[in-house]
């Protein structure tokens, strides 16, 4: 089955920052990127797998099949590598059930207490799947953006450990860096770049 | 000379209504695209070619070396059939100097008068290229959209011709159709898609 401009396309996450940013690069393609919030009852997908792609692959593919319409699901998240990958996988709910952005950054900062500021190198990982209504795995893509966590928070913008991570060749955190060097140097952008060009290659006929 | 996320990239355009739907397609690929009117002299290119797409290449090359930066041109207009290809090329300035849509239109309406319904077919073309700051082309993108020239105006969206340009499939003219269908049939749609993908694989590295 093939993906054809005008067909629905979801964007399986209930983040509403992520589907207002993909939203208008979708439109003039062609596709009216629908959130999860726009149908009456989505699946909540259990991310039961074992590294960013596959809960990628998850989102995507179990939404599909439940909702019908061709999907993208993304997983994102930070590693540091003082913490052996942590919180990786777990970076949404770091600090456990009810975890929020400012408990999840806070538990980071303890874990990372003794480790001095050249020891505490990290990246950000974005990954995104695309998949047909019949759950199978069109296009796959990721991206990753290294920097180090600070010890104190810096800058009012973005969201999860943005405050915390900064960019040493910036002197900036991603919480301070603009929406246009962001999306030049993030693991998002970068991994946006490599699905776009999957993706407009499939609509090019 | 290869373009990297995070240089400018200029749309060789004064239509605002051009650069404002086109901005958020960029943006979260890392580029921050830059209108004419953000430069204090952009040159004013004059549209020699005998083609679209060398208009679009003369809008794109010479703006490129003149700003010296990455820049893209685009060209794009109405053909009839029955009119041997006119207006064409010459879309935006039909009726001649100080030309409006609504002189354009009105001449469009009477060089058909004569012309039965089923003989007023028409296709809207659009062709895009970027060029490097050197004036290089490296992208080159077109798209049709077949269509018939009513007799009266129909609808308030849209601009150029669209009030005249029916789909006969939709029973609607471009001025009538939502933004997302005309993503999906238009010309400039078509031309998007193609373009999108060689864009984009050239940043997914």
């Amino acid at each position: 089955m093939s993906l054809v401009p005008g067909m629905p396309l979801v964007l399986g996450t209930t983040n509403v920052k992520k589907c207002r940013e993909l939203k208008p690069v979708f439109e003039p393609l062609g596709f009216s990127l629908q959130a999860l919030a726009d149908f009456e009852s989505p699946l909540e997908v259990e991310e039961t797998g074992t590294t960013f792609m596959e809960n990628a692959r998850l989102k995507a593919c179990q939404q599909a099949q439940h909702l019908g319409c061709w999907t993208i699901g993304e997983d994102s998240g930070l590693c540091v590598e003082a913490l052996d990958g942590a919180p990786g996988i777990y970076s949404a709910r770091y600090s456990g059930p009810g975890a929020t952005d400012a408990k999840n950054n806070e538990k980071l900062l303890d874990a990372l207490r003794n480790v001095p500021l050249h020891k505490r190198t990290a990246y950000y990982v974005s990954t995104i799947a695309l998949s047909a209504p019949d759950g199978t795995v069109h296009i796959e893509a990721s991206g990753r953006c290294y920097g180090r966590i600070i010890e104190d928070y810096r800058g009012e913008g973005g969201f999860g450990y943005d405050p915390l991570f900064e960019i040493p060749e910036y002197h900036q955190t991603f919480a301070e860096l603009g929406m246009t060097v962001k999306s030049v140097l993030s693991h998002r952008g970068r991994a946006l770049r490599r699905f776009m060009a999957s993706f407009a290659k499939t609509l090019a006929h």
